[in-house]
Order: structure tokens, then C-alpha cells, then sequence
């Protein structure tokens, strides 16, 4: 037998990984949560059928939504992570020993609960004692905020679906809010490459910089989402993802990555002309 | 009805396209040839199953083939290109006012041939003056040829069928040859993501290294290709891609492009640790 796994990246393309077997299905109160074992992406993790990570290249999301603003805040030592029930986000994060304390906003508490027992390679650091897991829906969470987070990461899924409300300018502008002076926000920003993702893609960007005076966008090569080419939005009160990079001290701090570098870094932010142009439309 | 064109990215991953109609299909004395019209990528060109070319995508693969060497290499006056059949290449090489002569060396006439008809995009330059074709096969062709080119472009196939000597040390040795003292060579690099690309990855960059006293990967995002991760390779006698790059020089000629631009030329050259790793073990 042969048992497949397909996601219809739009109408017209699909992208399909052989399974070997199911290793769990559970329907919660917002979405049906899969995850499967497979030769060549080892476990993945898929909600509303749409793939969240899979272990052979979470690491490449992973690193780039956290080291990153880590490498360009001082002094990071509160942060938010909104979504992220995967845990992956935090793997990075309680690597800083500067970082006191981490707030988990997870609305689906069933993801977590999975990820937990099938997913230790990113869950396996939900547990250190700086982490607060907070079930709870994160743009009600941070309407109550202020001043309070160095860095607010934002872990989403897509802009549809329980994930909808965390692309909205309310959001945005409570996110501004929450941090603090030196603060930033980080998110997951889609794709720029099919005219639908596009679209969410700049819609999001329109939103966040009218909440942010500094934005800029960048990318990574995620071979498992849709197109492979992925964004990251980086929104800060005051410090400049390039300007205030401080490569020096990111590397004193002698984190082994597989993706992430110091050239990396700067690279990322080196966008092609249309998605530039993509961008500039909402500025 | 539908028709879905599907291309195996490995034995455990497809990549499926809805075809609207297929518009060519031919097999030559070389391999198949295919050519399909789609409503998301526009028309597509497979060679024996895999995806050489759409039109939605094609412009990324062109330009940074193109423009990062000749954004370095002074005064490129002869260029050979080999492969390349689809005339992506040769389309962004004649933009270029100094470049006087261009050999085309095509082992496939039916690949021209039909890409004249059905891919005016990319073929739509091959008729112009200073282009040469020369149906033959490209080991063969420059072993001949001593300090003769300013730039050779390998724009081959995958290393195995017709493309398989356009991976060898006798080939890369004779590129060297070919190139005047000042020359470089590009090549499609192959992606460093699924563990048999990589392989095929590391073995070329072996050979390259071997022959060349400056080598160095860059990378672009391809979604149509495996992983969308796609790396070329800039060997050079004399002139370092970054080091030696004339941003301002290339800006001055007023060329409009869709992907590459001057941050992207030294963004792509900051490749992730784990590419950086596996070039590193052939070092």
C-alpha cells in the first residue's frame, strides 16, 4: 500500500509527502490537528490539513523567527510567543540566558497537548521553568497589555481560521502596546509568490506599518510550504533589524545553528525586485 | 476532466501542476521533450518528466544566472553558453550592449526548435545577430577552445541523461581552459535540500574547486524547482563575485529586472550553515 499526504498549494498545484503511517488525528474545538510519520520529513505536524512543521526543516523556521530579533534587541528578557503551540519557537528562545521569562499564548490546547507526546524535537522545551503556557486566544491576550514584552513573536498559522484575528490591525496596534520601548515584533509574513498568498502577505504588511515605525520584511528558503519562499515580518519601536544588528555579540554567545548566520542575517533582508515592489504598493 | 502534469522531487515527494492543455510533446534522438500550458505558471517546458522552465518563474533562474557574473567580470565581450536551449539565458545576455558574440551550444535542435515555437518568452532573443547556435555537445565543444571567453554559462540539465558530462572534472578542466584570463564560469548547482541533490551538489562543487582557484554557491529562491532552494556556482580565474562586484557600474546600465538587484547579488552568497557545512566537507 501507499498512503500519501497532499496539500493543494492553490487550486492549481499540490505538493504530496509518502507517509509512512498516522501517528495522531484529533478534532478540537478549532481544528482538526494530524500528525504523520515519513521517510523523508521524518514527523510532520498538519492543522486544517495545511502543514505547520515538519522535523527535517522546522529548524530553518524556527531559527529565523528567533535569532534574528535576539540578535538585534539588548537585553532581551520577556517574551510573548502567540501561537507556537509546537514549541519550536521556544526551543530557540530558552537557549538565551539572558531571557527571564517566556509567555506562551497558544489558543488550541490539544496542539500542545500533541506535540508534547509526538513531537519532542520541538515541544521538548515547553517545560523549562521560564515557560507560562497560557490557553488562550492571543489577540484577546494582549488587549490587556502594556509595556510589558521585549519581544512579541508571532507564531501564527494563516490568515484564515483561528489564526485569522492575529493579522489585524487591532492586533498590530495591541502589540505595539504590550512592548516596550525597546521592544520589537516578529511574525510569520506567507509567501510572495502565489498572487493569493501575495495578497495576505501585503495586507499584513499594510497593517503592521501603519502600528510600527520601523518594518521591514525578510525571507528564508522553507522548502515545505507553499513555494519554498517564505517571509518574516520584523516591526520594531526603535531598534533597525540591520542598523542595530550586532553580529559580535550574537556570536560571544556561541549558539550552534543549521541555518542561521551572521551573513544570513543581513541577506535575509536583501529582497528580490518583486517582492519589493509587492511591499512598496502598501507603503 | 482534469490534467495534472506531477514531477517526483524525490521517490517520497511530488510536485503536481493542473495542466490546462498540453501544447508540444516530442522525443528526440537526446530525451522527451514536453511543453504544457497552465493556468498558475503559464506555459512549461519538462525535459524526459522534470521541469526545466515556466514562465511565471523563469525570470529568477535567467537574471541570477546572468547578471551575477556579468555584475563582476568586466568587460564581457564573447560568452558561451551551454545548454540553455530554451534561450532564458541568451534573452537577459543580450541586454547587455558590450557583449558582442554569444555561442549557444545546444546538444538538442528539437529543444530550440520547439522552444522557438511555443516559448517566444525566453526563445524570443535566439534570432538575434550576435547569437551563434551550435547544435553539439558541450564536453566535446570546448575541448577545443583555448582563452577564448570572457564568460561560460552552464545551463544544463540534471547530471544524469544528455547533462551528466557537463558535471565532470574533464569538463570543468576544460571550461577553465576556454576562459581568457580574466574569465568565469556559472553553473545551475543543483539544490542542497533532499539528501540525493545534495550529493549530486557536493560531487560538482568537488570538481569545480578542483579546477578553479576562486569558487564560490549562491542561491535563489525557484519555487518550480525541487525545494525551491536552488544553488549556482561562480567559478572564477581572477575576479571574486563580491570582492570584485561593481554594484554602481551595474546600476549605470539601466537594466530593469524582476529578481536580482544589488543586495540580492551579495544576500545570495550568504548561504545557511547547513549548505555552508556541506560545501565545507568537499573543501
Amino acid at each position: 500500500m501507499e498512503l500519501w499526504f497532499t496539500e493543494e498549494h492553490t487550486d492549481n498545484v499540490t505538493f504530496s509527502i509518502k507517509v509512512d503511517r498516522q501517528i495522531y488525528s484529533g478534532q478540537s474545538e478549532f481544528q482538526r490537528i494530524d500528525i504523520f510519520d515519513s521517510l523523508e520529513f521524518g514527523r510532520f505536524l498538519t492543522l486544517d490539513g495545511y502543514m505547520m512543521l515538519t522535523e527535517k526543516d522546522e529548524f530553518i523556521y524556527h531559527e529565523m523567527i528567533v535569532h534574528v530579533p535576539m540578535a538585534v534587541l539588548p537585553e532581551v528578557k520577556k517574551v510573548l510567543v502567540i501561537g507556537g503551540g509546537d514549541g519550536g519557537a521556544v526551543r530557540e528562545l530558552v537557549r538565551y540566558p539572558n531571557v527571564e521569562q517566556i509567555d506562551l499564548v497558544e489558543i488550541d490546547r490539544q496542539v500542545i497537548e500533541a506535540c508534547k507526546t509526538y513531537l519532542p524535537q520541538t515541544a521538548g522545551k515547553l517545560d523549562d521553568p521560564r515557560v507560562a503556557i497560557h490557553y488562550a486566544d492571543g489577540l484577546k491576550f494582549v488587549r490587556s497589555k502594556k509595556d510589558e514584552y521585549d519581544l512579541i513573536i508571532v507564531d501564527s498559522t494563516d490568515p484564515f481560521g483561528p489564526g485569522e484575528g492575529l493579522f489585524t490591525k487591532e492586533f498590530y496596534g495591541n502589540c505595539y502596546k504590550a512592548l516596550t520601548e525597546n521592544g520589537a515584533m516578529v511574525n510569520q509574513h506567507e509567501s510572495p509568490f502565489y498572487p493569493k498568498d501575495a495578497v495576505a502577505m501585503q495586507r499584513a504588511h499594510k497593517r503592521i506599518i501603519d502600528s510600527f515605525p520601523i518594518s521591514r520584511v525578510y525571507q528564508a528558503h522553507i522548502p515545505t510550504y507553499p513555494s519554498g519562499h517564505w517571509l518574516f515580518g520584523f516591526a520594531s519601536k526603535k531598534y533597525h533589524p540591520i542598523e542595530n544588528y550586532d553580529a559580535a555579540a550574537w556570536k560571544a554567545l556561541g549558539l550552534k545553528t543549521k541555518y542561521y548566520n551572521d551573513k544570513i542575517h543581513v541577506g535575509a533582508f536583501a529582497l528580490p525586485n518583486y517582492v519589493k515592489e509587492l511591499l512598496e504598493e502598501m507603503e
